[in-house]
């Protein structure tokens, strides 16, 4: 089983390796990280670099596509080597994936289009744009086309993938050896649990959010 | 505030990562990978590589130390380059910490020696022998010293951390960035929680865990 995760300058870290620690664990998977160019890609803080080990080229046919979401997404929301790729990819792939604004570049790709989806709860009302009814949910899956929510949320939708492609006991076994208990010190994750105050000043700086969420 | 996240070959990604996306949102952060040598690391399965920035020496006096686990720990359990880097950081550090079997590195280092810590659940019987109490809790937070348990514990740590560094509004500011609400589709995340043959099982095969936890 061939999973290709997508990389792209100024992705968000999180997005690619929740997905990746789960996934990579799966009976038979091979993993890989693909790039427009093989070599360092930086994270949207500039000081995080992962390593893309193949071109776009290179994996023609993967059966599970993750994409990551993160600031760098509004360099892939038109028609490039990004969304031809997506496009051949998902053509074969058994799961197309994504967590975070990465649902934002499967939409402009024309891969959701009729579908429901989520992303990040402040890019949500940017799906429309593309026939995608935005879903306000952690992980959304619509036939084999599964998104979530932002950041974090990429661990959750990998481990209900992992149920549906090896079965719960995979899953639980993964779910276990990540020793994967959440136990946040906070309850404000979501724009409804979060105190009001802080909903209102990050959707505020909603238009730097996408370029850095925390100044 | 300088954060150094350490490297080492055969690392787990999410062990490092996960706080790596709280911690490096916080206001005034300066991140850095740091390993013995600069350039790419790669982690336990060997398909995916972070990019070492800045070598031990370059980075004598961070203010928090992060100690990734994984297979590679074993390789640091004895005196050299990463336990005099710690020990030397640790003299003016502000929080020395670490996720997963990280804290058998710093336990090894002697600088848990008479504190309670945490660890992977397949780990911690390993603290005793370092004079370190063993506490099965997610977050171990002793002085300055904060250790996690395995593997995804490390985003709740940094959150804790966030917290008492920032203060509440700016931790939860963070959470709803990485929109952390966690939603497992099981609940397996512990060996009190797992089903008891998955929890054998694994445990079965611990000498393997610390290798690769699924096969």
């Amino acid at each position: 089983m061939h999973i290709a995760i997508l990389l792209f300058d100024r992705f968000t870290a999180l997005d690619a390796i929740g997905p990746y620690e789960v996934l990579s664990r799966l009976p038979d998977a091979e993993t890989v990280f693909v790039g427009e160019r093989t070599g360092p890609v930086f994270n949207e803080v500039g000081t995080l670099h992962l390593v893309a080990d193949a071109t776009l080229a290179d994996v023609p046919r993967p059966d599970i596509v993750v994409v990551p979401g993160g600031p760098g997404q509004t360099a892939h929301m038109s028609d490039g080597p990004v969304h031809q790729w997506l496009r051949a990819a998902d053509k074969t792939s058994t799961w197309t994936t994504s967590v975070c604004t990465g649902s934002l570049i499967l939409a402009a790709a024309g891969l959701l289009t009729g579908r429901r989806a989520t992303s990040h709860w402040l890019a949500l009302d940017q799906l429309p744009a593309w026939g995608v009814t935005p879903t306000s949910e952690r992980v959304i899956i619509d036939s084999k086309y599964v998104t979530a929510a932002g950041v974090s949320s990429g661990i959750d939708m990998a481990l209900n993938l992992a149920g549906r492609i090896a079965g719960d006991g995979v899953a639980e076994t993964i779910q276990l050896g990540i020793e994967y208990d959440p136990q946040p010190p906070y309850d404000a994750g979501t724009p409804d649990k979060a105190p009001a105050d802080i909903v209102s000043n990050l959707r505020a700086r909603s238009r730097f959010i996408l370029e850095r969420p925390v100044a």
